[in-house]
């Protein structure tokens, strides 16, 4: 929703000055939008944009260098007038006439046309492009009556590049209008958006569904689904856009531009896992990729959606695309020419944990360690969910994620490293490195340390006795404690510490191991107050959590979750 | 909410591929993130970023020429590894040494520190510098236990344009520590995020209120209250950041950067609507701004929040910070160095519509008519939700806006052309260049050439008689009809023509101008169906609309709103 406002029918004209205020190194507020700062070269084309605000980048941020001469801002979602259009371009144009371009809406029509006669009374030369990249807005056969999304861009951008290396106004024209007949968008959305002040949003999608084809301002698309993964979103917009190609465009070799634009509210994160998708299918098609974007390029304020546009170059399309351009939100070809790294020299992966000589009985072990890092592995996987919640009540919330990507990894690199013959000192170092490269954060970093020590001190010779395990496990607690947290402060050490003395102390006294450590353990869960308590109760496992969170941190519910799995 | 993912565990992975496949201009990926996808010259500094995902741009998108050499990209919210930090610095680094520069989280400091202490066993030198920019995470007495937000950039800048220059590390740290020293940031909130596949979202913010403070993962602030208007928010950002400047910087002339960043879900025109007003409030305080960014520079997935940055520049940081840059996420630093259009040479306002010599009759019918729109303007006042509400629901929820904002210009253009004795003719040809420039959309231009034809045909030299006005309502329907709608489109068309043919024959059969004209508003409002019924029963317009839509236009509407008010 649109939370930051004065009054909302000031809204678009505040935002427009705040955005000339932000941007004043490109462009200069005239009547009816912007016009660059900067000087154009007299007598060549003046390429003018606009629509309604509430899309930004589109129409404003795209003014500048190599792009568009000038913007038409109209309010939001509408029109700018036609005294705006003519406005701006007035103060846009320098000398070798007007193209005027945007997207195809009723009321753009309308006011650009009525601009266009105003400058051509003027005697200022004018031709006019209008965007129809939506496949969905119209059938092929009329494609004159789609809507523009984000094809916009590349429309804009090859007609700028055009006008800036000096075409004429029929000729930039005819490139314009060739990259139109060349650019397909199809798009999705999840959510509506709600304009400043309004008290419900103007549109909306249900919850966890999905609008094929919903407009920019909310038109009727032509289906609803439940929202797919990433891999069948891409599927959906690159199946779509492959099955209508321009005349005379075929796939084997073809050049093509993609653009994964977001409307707003999904987030970048999202856009690269689809795109990853998008990349790997049009590959697959046998398309050749050229300078890809992801990203918000033309937007609907809040609303959430993405369109996939795919613009099919030609030589000289391409030639335009790939020129520079500086403007508040697209720039192009920086300042300083930059040498590609020598793709043949593939960074060196990290040097993995070497593999020493073992014994047959450490191997022996080894074996046992390997299954008891499976059995943490499942404990993991099943409280994972249980883990990240404790975790966001206190922190941010990616404990169980974290874990999770830990004792996988551990458990991975721990059966490959068994497979290649190590003894148990072996395994758990390198489940160790793995475990805390893989999972990250501060967990990470701690329970590789302690896996560390584990295997540092049993090593690779024999079979481990009572003391060494006894010794391998202090080790390890003084790596954790190495971190800094001391028994009290409410995290993982107030379990470990018990659990280690309590070991210690049975295996000195003479106990068998299974029992030393079946009295650690418990030593360990009376200790973490209730922790313990946690794991066998699975359907219990919310409340005793919700109990937890006060006393415990959601690393001492692993830790005990850990410990109980491997005692078993 | 997060919607687009495959496997929740597989997401930071999937995102950094999909970012590279966008990217590979400027990035390839490298054991644990990226690094550059362009060579550096051997000797120099490689400052290394990084940090958990969901940042984004921070930190992969900072990756290129004058910025970072490469970025640990750890899982969302979660530290990259040692390992990963460790393997991202050996690709990146090219012989000057490694400055590890990042926010200072507990678990980021932990995976950095341990990475820095395995790359200098390896031979590599290695300096850190964490950022520590927000304000509210610790006084100002602990400043270095601060966590970093936004500020992140201005430190990355500006290390990476003096590794850039051939600074050493000695001096990229000390210039870094500097940048860091003089970058103060302060955030708020108004809702969380939720990771992908999470049931609920990390953290909550309730609806309508605002943290004030809060963390870019839901750390907790120091207060909370109702959502500000933009320049309340602004009013709050600035003056904290006002109240805390560091030692030696004074306002006066003081040069500083501001930088308004935005978390994931407040757009771009929100951003500019309060940058409007930090601009202005900074420039109150007598500093000096210098190359200001809005936009999104360190997110926090689709969390809906804003922080003001203020780096307070000397003369070497002010250079480092326009040096050129060229990433995935931010450029500076054209290819084409531009000229400015000269400052004096202002646009030329819009010709205004000339008021022509007008008899004292015309002068008197004008006094009217100025009246007749007030009344429109207040009518459309009262009723501008509803109309926004019926249009949402067949168009795009903009004609309440519209015709408010033409409104209001209308009647303010008529009293001044009447202030400066224009004549009937002149104040409404003025009248509707105003509606017209100021409304947009379709709307604007419709009742534009309306009031434009009425003028034209009433002129300035008499008071016109009853004939006249209805050859200029008649001229008035032939303007509004030559949009192309037609009697049955369900549009203002089906109230208007009745309204036109109902005047014109009373008026010839001899009839009172105001008998002629109310016998006309009762026709339009058969015609329309209900639609004047709306007007005199506010409380029950909601109902009357809901009928109304399947048979009206907003328009429609809007033209029996406005017949009714003129006719009183």
């Amino acid at each position: 929703m649109t939370r930051l406002f004065n009054d909302p029918a000031d809204f678009a004209d505040e935002a427009t000055d705040g955005f000339v205020a932000a941007n004043e190194r490109w462009v200069r507020k005239v009547h009816g939008g912007v016009a660059r700062a900067t000087t154009s070269p007299e007598g060549t084309v003046a390429v003018v944009i606009g629509g309604g605000s509430g899309h930004y980048p589109a129409f404003g941020g795209l003014v500048g260098h190599g792009l568009a001469a000038g913007a038409a801002m109209g309010n939001l979602f509408a029109s700018p007038s036609a005294q705006q259009v003519a406005g701006v371009a007035r103060a846009a144009e320098h000398g070798g006439g007007v193209l005027l371009s945007y997207g195809n809406y009723a009321g753009d029509v309308l006011n650009f046309d009525a601009a266009a006669r105003t400058l051509e009374a003027d005697g200022i030369p004018v031709r006019t492009v209008r965007v129809t990249d939506d496949v969905v807005s119209a059938p092929a056969d009329r494609a004159d009556e789609r809507r523009g999304i984000a094809g916009d861009l590349c429309v804009f951008k090859v007609a700028g590049a055009a006008a800036e290396r000096g075409d004429d106004l029929e000729a930039v024209t005819a490139i314009a209008e060739r990259a139109n007949d060349r650019t397909r968008s199809f798009g999705v959305a999840f959510s509506g958006c709600s304009l400043p002040g309004a008290d419900e949003p103007l549109f909306e999608v249900p919850e966890g569904r999905m609008a094929i084809g919903m407009g920019i301002h909310g038109e009727r698309g032509i289906d609803e689904t439940d929202v797919p993964t990433a891999e069948g979103l891409a599927e959906l917009l690159v199946g779509k856009l492959l099955d209508e190609l321009p005349d005379g465009v075929s796939l084997g070799g073809q050049r093509v531009v993609p653009i994964l634009n977001g409307l707003g509210s999904v987030k970048y994160e999202e856009l690269f896992v689809v795109y990853r998708s998008v990349q790997r299918r049009l590959a697959d098609a046998g398309v050749v990729i050229v300078e890809p974007e992801v990203g918000e390029l033309v937007t609907s304020f809040d609303m959430a959606g993405v369109s996939l546009t795919l613009f099919w170059l030609d030589d000289e399309l391409e030639e335009l695309w790939s020129a520079p351009a500086d403007t508040p939100a697209y720039r192009k070809g920086g300042a300083v020419p930059q040498e590609r790294v020598d793709p043949s020299v593939a960074s060196a992966d990290e040097a993995a944990v070497a593999i020493g000589p073992a014994s047959d009985d450490s191997r022996a072990v080894a074996g046992r360690v390997a299954a008891g890092l499976a059995a943490v592995r499942a404990v993991i996987d099943e409280h994972a969910d249980e883990l990240g919640r404790i975790d966001a009540v206190a922190g941010d919330g990616d404990h169980g994620i974290g874990m999770q990507r830990g004792a996988h990894a551990a458990d991975a690199a721990a059966s490959d490293a068994l497979e290649h013959g190590a003894g148990t000192g072996s395994v758990l170092r390198i489940a160790a490195d793995a475990w805390s490269d893989k999972a990250g954060g501060t967990s990470g970093a701690i329970w590789g340390a302690a896996l560390e020590a584990l295997g540092r001190v049993l090593g690779d010779d024999s079979r481990p006795s009572s003391a060494q395990v006894a010794d391998a496990v202090h080790a390890a607690t003084d790596a954790v404690l190495a971190f800094g947290a001391v028994p009290g402060d409410k995290t993982m050490v107030d379990a470990l510490v018990p659990f280690d003395d309590t070991l210690r102390a049975r295996v000195d006294s003479g106990a068998p191991l299974a029992e030393a450590w079946a009295a650690a353990v418990a030593a360990a869960r009376e200790a973490a107050d209730g922790t313990a308590e946690l794991m066998p109760k699975k359907g219990r496992a919310r409340t005793h959590a919700e109990q937890a969170v006060g006393t415990v941190d959601p690393g001492a519910v692993s830790f005990a979750l850990i410990v109980e799995a491997v005692a078993e």
